[in-house]
């Protein structure tokens, strides 16, 4: 390609509206022009980075087994009925109606329209397994869209279903996505991390996310660096401390702390690391009856040690809480506790709770917590001795860093990431509420085992930039750059051999496969320079007259802080090198 | 691909909607499955067919210097509102709220939206012309959608935008893509015809339709087939007759005609040709104020032969007609012509009316037309004796097979086409509605000179369906067959050399490059050819174990009526040789 004949627009400034550096240099790069909120044009230099993004999770989909499709963009809210997300789903599902008032959505995803096509074409089991799956415009409707295409409302998926006669199968054609992934995320040329992910009400290692490392993300990743154990924080377990809980070596002690409500306070106070402190918080549960009315609540206690926060994914895993729970009012922790949050403790209640104690806080010792009065807390906590043992013990909290390795091979550390993939087993959720069956092989009709796997197509070139940049701007890993290589001659019009030589060169790298642009604007080599390291093509020839008199280009990476001088004779072969050709 | 790690679906029967033959084998072969009225799935079968489609155009459009983008499918109402066109189109504007009660558009196409990117983007006469384009998905509430997805609700279109710095500029914005039309059509394989159509308040020759020839289009195609003349319909010119009007030959009589409202009937009843008649066509145009009341209306009669028809386009191009017509109401006959419809002439007028006589008519003599009586015509009228000459002649008319070409080159045909790409000059509408300037070469800003050039990507299969299929099925052109080659091994699991010989050459094809399918399913024969000539796939081989023992295999293309014995060891030659490899 040559400039000239591209479409090449770059910005000095970035938009006011545009918060994280993917958003701006984005921007900037004339990758993405905004048209409304969270809504995004691809300009071409943008799109180049999409079709290589799609190319590589093409072929490995394909690779893996799995058939492409195209399923509509604007589906009838009748699929959408009968698995009820049509009623479940708030207003981020984007509802129509045609011109006759009936009601059709703007597909987030297509778990219905495939579940559909595979009860009407899937009817024995020797037709599974199958995986099918597109690559489709997608809408949701964000309460708040942001950070440009990492959050917008349209977006382009990939989102894959598989369909399989039993769970066994269905983990079969799981792995063999997971395997497909891995491929995909190496193939991009990414820092990422497959990370175990909840995978409700499945239960099993079934669900995993692929999130791409960069220190802004929004999501923490728990890690072990001397294992390759990973998850996500909801996931994460937080093991029971090694140790037996140590004896008890203080008395208790109520102890005065006027207007220090939070565990922080109350350690600067006291003198104490927070890690001696435990932290209550009170949740209810309720018991309705038929008519959806409650009938009776039951009030709950958690404790967590000071310095620790609660993990709700595992709190709704302790049983008696896993039916739902919520946070109790005002009114409940008065009437059990006789005191205003702040102040409360597992002592001296006026009603009985139940209590949870997390795996930390129950091998404690001399611990503090509130006295159940305003302005007191209590010292020299022991379990067994000042209070019964908990009702029930469990990993209630986030993990830290620091804290062991589930696998027992090290201690954790965490770090951020942006989730582009994400791959779980669905089971029969959609199969029954569709009565999506097949014939199994003793001749009777069973729902189908589903899998679904999406990667988030437009999301990703925002990922990659919030891991590779710097402050001059873009950095692509090679398979998904716009260009591979760029080609600046210095200032052609005024010397025909740099035209020859960047010409040539150019012709050479087309006919060796390599994706190349020619820079034939006739910008100033400030301009151009900047142009380049702004969109952030990796691989950089300049010819300049004063090298060539030598017989010598300059090449530079851009991650490079200085260029090379290459023997023009010699440049093809030096990046056919580093490209691996 | 192997057959058995694909997806493949046939059916017996097409579905009870499905009309044309098009949507039959479309949905028999399992290229689509419909998902709602007019919204359709693109199967695994029929998505290899639209990438094919897709690659092809975005080589063509590529090689012709138009850049690729891609614009958002859902667009703020905004920019519909700045053209008029969220007023001025009707319900197949498919319209939606978010959830802060804003209002946007499925995009059916996107001038606005490439308007305000180059209103943005392109500052300079120095950055044009530019050619943007995409292809995306699309949407029209159509009221009655049908016949598949020939017109289906959503769809994929290929839609380009040109920019200029002026009008003779964008004659060579448009005359590059009518030469990359060609292109995309010739490779495509079909028999198509590019046909000059009406390019409205443009003028000149800036408008043609792409119309793939079908019997059963809906589109009526005028050519002349000695030379290269062709148009659509509304812009096919009949041109005034050569010789010069004949002498009167008849005396005018008035004639009872009792019951005849019909120039067929009048000439039935009188025993002389259709073509002896004119047929009078009341018309009316209304002046208005300010405040857009009527003030004065008029009436206008136009003649045309009685074997002839209205052309619509035509007529809106007369002088006085050419800012909006509609048909006379029945108090405004009554009033001029003091007789209801059926009986109406040009003589014996209550009021004066503008009289517009066709080219053809205007050199008539001796003809018949309505007394302006009930019940009676006048036979033998003559211009100049019996009434004045015609206020105005013009073209009035559609053409008919035999009318002499416009060219001068012969006589015109004319046959049906399906219209699957439109290209034209829109000139500075979408520029001047939304304020889209450049600053030319003078310094001053200028609107931009815009083209327009559309591709029905998914109206395509069902157009070289609708021109080639047969009792059997669909037979597809090489270039968008979903595969190129088959391969057919006959009961390879009783026949290991079968099974061989057939995954040799299907590894022989891959490696040269053949979309080759491989059928492994262990199908019957008779099932296994009927699936194959239902899909299409143009070139089938063969391979049973009868034919082997003397090293032979059978060739079949789908068009043939018979299979071919060839030398195994000549069949990869023979095949290259098919596909001009």
């Amino acid at each position: 390609m040559k400039a000239s004949q591209f479409f090449i627009s770059t910005l000095k400034e970035a938009p006011a509206d545009a918060e994280v550096a993917s958003h701006q240099l984005m921007t900037r790069a004339g990758l993405i022009k905004k048209l409304g909120a969270g809504i995004y044009s691809w300009m071409p230099m943008g799109l180049r980075v999409i079709r290589k993004i799609e190319t590589i999770v093409r072929e490995e989909m394909n690779h893996a087994g799995a058939v492409e499709l195209l399923m509509p963009v604007v589906q009838p809210a009748e699929f959408w009925q009968e698995t009820d997300r049509w009623n479940k789903m708030g207003p981020e599902l984007m509802r129509v109606k045609d011109r006759h008032g009936r009601d059709f959505v703007i597909q987030p995803t297509s778990e219905e329209v495939v579940t559909d096509i595979a009860r009407q074409e899937l009817r024995s089991y020797k037709q599974l397994p199958r995986n099918l799956y597109h690559i489709q415009t997608k809408f949701r409707d964000e309460r708040r869209p942001r950070f440009g295409v990492m959050r917008s409302r349209e977006f382009i998926m990939k989102d894959a279903y598989s369909f399989d006669r039993d769970l066994d199968a269905a983990k079969i054609s799981y792995q063999a996505m997971a395997k497909a992934y891995r491929a995909i995320f190496d193939r991009f040329g990414l820092r990422y991390r497959a990370v175990a992910a909840d995978s409700g009400a499945i239960g099993g290692d079934l669900s995993e996310e692929f999130q791409v490392i960069a220190a802004t993300g929004e999501d923490a990743i728990v890690y072990c660096p001397s294992s390759d154990y990973a998850a996500n924080m909801e996931k994460a377990e937080a093991l029971a401390p090694a140790g037996p809980r140590p004896a008890a070596a203080q008395p208790m002690t109520k102890t005065p702390t006027p207007g220090k409500a939070t565990c922080a306070d109350v350690a600067a106070l006291l003198g104490v690391p927070l890690q001696n402190t435990v932290k209550s918080l009170v949740l209810a549960t309720d018991e309705t009856n038929e008519a959806g009315e409650i009938i009776r609540s039951q009030v709950w206690l958690l404790l967590l040690r000071g310095d620790h926060d609660m993990n709700e994914i595992k709190v709704g895993k302790v049983p008696g809480l896993d039916a739902g729970f919520r946070f109790a009012t005002l009114g409940e922790i008065e009437e059990h506790f006789g005191c205003k949050p702040g102040y409360l403790g597992p002592m001296g209640l006026k009603k009985p709770v139940k209590i949870v104690a997390d795996r930390e806080v129950a091998v404690m010792a001399d611990w503090i917590c509130g006295a159940n009065e305003p302005d007191f807390h209590i010292t020299g906590v022991n379990w067994g001795r000042d209070l019964p043992e908990p009702d029930a013990v469990a990993d209630l909290r986030n993990i830290v860093e620091g804290d062991r390795s589930p696998d027992g091979k090290g201690v954790l550390a965490v770090e951020r990431g942006i989730e582009v993939g994400h791959i779980f087993v669905l089971g029969t959720k959609y199969s029954e509420d569709m009565n999506a069956t097949f014939l199994a092989e003793d001749g009777k009709p069973a729902f189908f085992e589903m899998g679904c796997y999406g990667i988030g197509i437009t999301r990703l070139p925002a990922a990659a930039i919030e891991q590779n940049h710097d402050e001059r701007g873009i950095i692509w890993p090679d398979a998904i750059a716009p260009f591979t290589v760029v080609l600046c001659p210095i200032t052609p019009e005024r010397f025909p051999e740099v035209k020859a030589a960047a010409e040539q060169l150019y012709a050479q790298l087309l006919a060796a496969g390599v994706d190349v642009i020619l820079d034939d604007r006739g910008e100033r080599p400030g301009a151009m320079f900047a142009d380049w390291e702004l969109i952030g093509v990796p691989h950089r020839v300049t010819i300049g007259d004063r090298g060539l008199k030598d017989g010598l280009v300059e090449y530079q990476h851009r991650r490079d802080t200085g260029a090379t001088k290459i023997a023009l004779t010699d440049i093809l072969a030096h990046l056919k090198g580093r490209l691996s050709l």
